[in-house]
């Protein structure tokens, strides 16, 4: 494949590449400034090895920068501006990058000669370089270590066919067209956004920049600037909404749809997305399927809660008879995670399919349903119990801030699920069982409530529940 | 990949898959019909082998049958209805399908018992049969054999993963919205009318069959139905201007594209399209790679009369320096021709690009324009000449019913253009000279015009100019 880069610059040479709401950058711009930077890279002999590291919010320059490593044919190892020193640290020497370039404001003093702020590529005189003429689809673009629930981070590659591939399977599912702009607040850093810079190369797409999520701002984007597409999160869902409460002013008219990753919403929300008249799409995919798989499109949300759809075209999907796990097969998997391909093998049952760790299931039209990771499943007394779900059940009590379930090694069942709460008030144990009876089947009712100041949680900011269990 | 045929039926049960203006059948029906025709297909024996091949007109029986045979992981041998007996047998005794069914209208007398009439099929009582579960991307989906302008004709097989990899380019450069429909009246057994078959079963959208090319029907079903696009040749495109211009009623609102084929249009039908707001695509392409790879949008039209615009995406295109011929590199493109691969390596240069015998030049921004064919490229004391351009010069005079330009051996010029001329006027051999000497370079001005009473021309209507060649 052409260098996508050279590709749009050729084809579509006038059209809106990029815009982070002071600067615009057409597809032809995009190629003259990414061939600048790449020549002062070069000329900061961060170009000699084989991948650069980037730790950036989503600025401009950031993803200049990420462009200007992939049209240089470097690998990206995407570093998440909130981890900490260690943690980074554990990347980079599993990664090793010939350098580490951090966003100016991000530089932290505890950084040694391998982290390089922008302002130092910036200031070089560029020399002169020619971007790679190719994409080649095996060569990996991209590293993101998925930070899990659990162990060691794991540097998941993602190829440059894995990107098109995904870009694709979408494009059938949400559409696209020319003159579609791409809203991207959620983490270049992450497969959700930085699938939003891939799919505005391969498409000719513009993409809108967000530093940041600002529901105010975003609002007043989505109202004034010709947005067709935005990527989001329950949360930022919810607080957009409420700015829709406020406000009347539709979106632009070629407004076509929220696709929202990291879980379901709820039917209330639903409800309120439906009368402002807001397309939501709900997806479920992961880091190694380099961003979605499977889709619920807004005309079936009703009926299905919960679900996140059928899968992609492109998607081979399936659940494992012994335990319900979800198997899939695509073109947009990883060839594996850097240096651990042993542990990604392990992920691959006999006949090649890829075990993503979540449990589900289907309803009677086919629509799938995730019900929770499998290494947090609880069995107790031969049936299956989801923390999720139980979680749920007690989130909208007054007296229960946060709340996390893990099982606990027990004689008699196996297993039997015990809560972790964080509270200001005090716990009746009593109560809380009663008030669980009445909405899970008994066996889902934790039968300990324990109170605990904070739940630990992960950089992304997911619960870590192995740390819990090791509390019991 | 999964079965792109349960895929839909999966994923969009309810969307529309298939319109012959009669019948109306959803992508979950389509599969209920696609299924009860290959359990007819087994009992007639029809699935023994490798191979199937097909003759017909755009029916819906055909579509289904067609459908059926790929549902069932056969290849398609797409037969054109206008060759000859003779014609037809060498296609058949090259490829072996392991029968040919026939549209019962298009059976004729002289067919032995390897042609099966439709009917035969649909009268046969189906046996139990599960679709193949997968559609391999390395897998032959069909075969069509080129015309050509010489020689024999070559068996063009053409990939799943081809056909994917084209319906996907496409996408990238027309755009794709869940509810398009693509009307065909193209041949579904040529690649511009197959092609529009696999982008349906590929994107969840539906195909709008037309049996034969009827403008007025055309014209009354763009007016009163949801089509976004239309694959069309220039002939086509001019009679259906000439509704146009007797109708003011405009296509419906989601009309979004005709894409032309077969060549560029000139200046005033491009204007009479843009005074109609008919937005045309012109494109090329080929069988060999699964349709089209260069597209020149309605935008760019006006400025670059003549082109066919740039390169699609996932398609690299060069030119070679020794002879400016069009050299492509793309995964839509044939993995060889059936039981020819030395004929297939001999088109393949030493890098590995593919020569599509194609003369062609860029402007200064990177626009593709297409000369001619290689072999008709007529070399005059150093000078190239294309028969096209000499002909086009020549194609408004009254006395001229058509012409086609040859190179005739010569001692002093190594060759000479020669013009074949069909008239019922006397030619006068010095006007003719004057005429052309006013409109072209000296050297391409034919220096002789030749009384011919037909052109010699093959299935496709296409001139053969050897034939012309060898009767000087």
């Amino acid at each position: 494949m052409d260098n996508w880069i050279l590709k749009q610059a050729e084809t579509a040479p006038d059209r809106l590449a990029v815009d982070d709401g002071k600067t615009q950058l057409t597809f032809l711009e995009l190629k003259q400034q990414v061939s600048q930077l790449a020549g002062q890279l070069k000329a900061a002999s961060v170009l000699d090895g084989d991948r650069v590291a980037i730790m950036t919010k989503n600025s401009l320059l950031g993803y200049l920068m990420a462009l200007a490593v992939l049209g240089s044919g470097k690998t990206i190892v995407w570093i998440n501006w909130r981890l900490s020193d260690d943690e980074i640290k554990r990347q980079l020497s599993d990664s090793e990058p010939a350098a580490c370039l951090v966003a100016d404001e991000l530089f932290r003093e505890s950084f040694d000669q391998q982290f390089i702020p922008f302002s130092t590529i910036t200031n070089q005189t560029a020399v002169q370089v020619t971007l790679v003429p190719e994409f080649p689809s095996q060569t990996v673009a991209s590293i993101m270590y998925t930070s899990g629930t659990t162990g060691r981070p794991k540097g998941v590659m993602q190829t440059f066919g894995n990107h098109l591939a995904s870009a694709t399977a979408s494009t059938f599912n949400l559409g696209v067209m020319p003159g579609d702009e791409w809203l991207c607040a959620v983490p270049i850093f992450h497969i959700s956004g930085f699938s939003i810079m891939m799919r505005g190369l391969i498409y000719g797409m513009a993409n809108r920049l967000v530093d940041h999520f600002d529901a105010e701002l975003i609002d007043r984007v989505l109202k004034h600037e010709p947005i067709s597409t935005i990527s989001v999160v329950p949360y930022m869902l919810k607080q957009l909404l409420k700015y829709r409460t406020a406000d009347n002013t539709p979106y632009q008219a070629n407004f076509r749809c929220m696709l929202l990753g990291g879980g379901p919403i709820d039917r209330p929300t639903l409800q309120q997305c439906r009368q402002r008249q807001i397309p939501v799409v709900q997806s479920y995919g992961m880091t190694e399927t380099c961003s979605q798989i499977s889709a619920l499109n807004s005309a079936d949300a009703d009926k299905r809660i919960g679900s996140v759809g059928k899968p992609l075209f492109l998607t081979q999907l399936t659940l494992s008879q012994a335990n319900q796990e979800v198997l899939i097969k695509t073109p947009a998997l990883t060839p594996g995670y850097l240096n651990r391909q042993a542990a990604f093998q392990r992920k691959l049952n006999d006949t090649g399919w890829y075990r993503t760790g979540d449990v589900g299931h289907f309803d009677e039209d086919g629509f799938l349903y995730i019900d929770g990771r499998l290494d947090d499943m609880i069995i107790s007394g031969g049936e299956n119990i989801f923390p999720d779900e139980v979680e749920a059940a007690y989130a909208n009590r007054p007296d229960i801030d946060e709340i996390a379930v893990v099982g606990q090694d027990d004689a008699k069942w196996g297993q039997v699920p015990t809560a972790f709460v964080v509270s200001d008030a005090p716990l009746d144990q009593a109560d809380l069982t009663a008030y669980g009876r009445q909405k899970l089947a008994h066996y889902k009712v934790p039968t300990r409530f324990i109170k605990i100041d904070k739940l630990p949680t992960n950089a992304s900011g997911k619960v870590q529940r192995f740390k819990l269990k090791q509390l019991l």
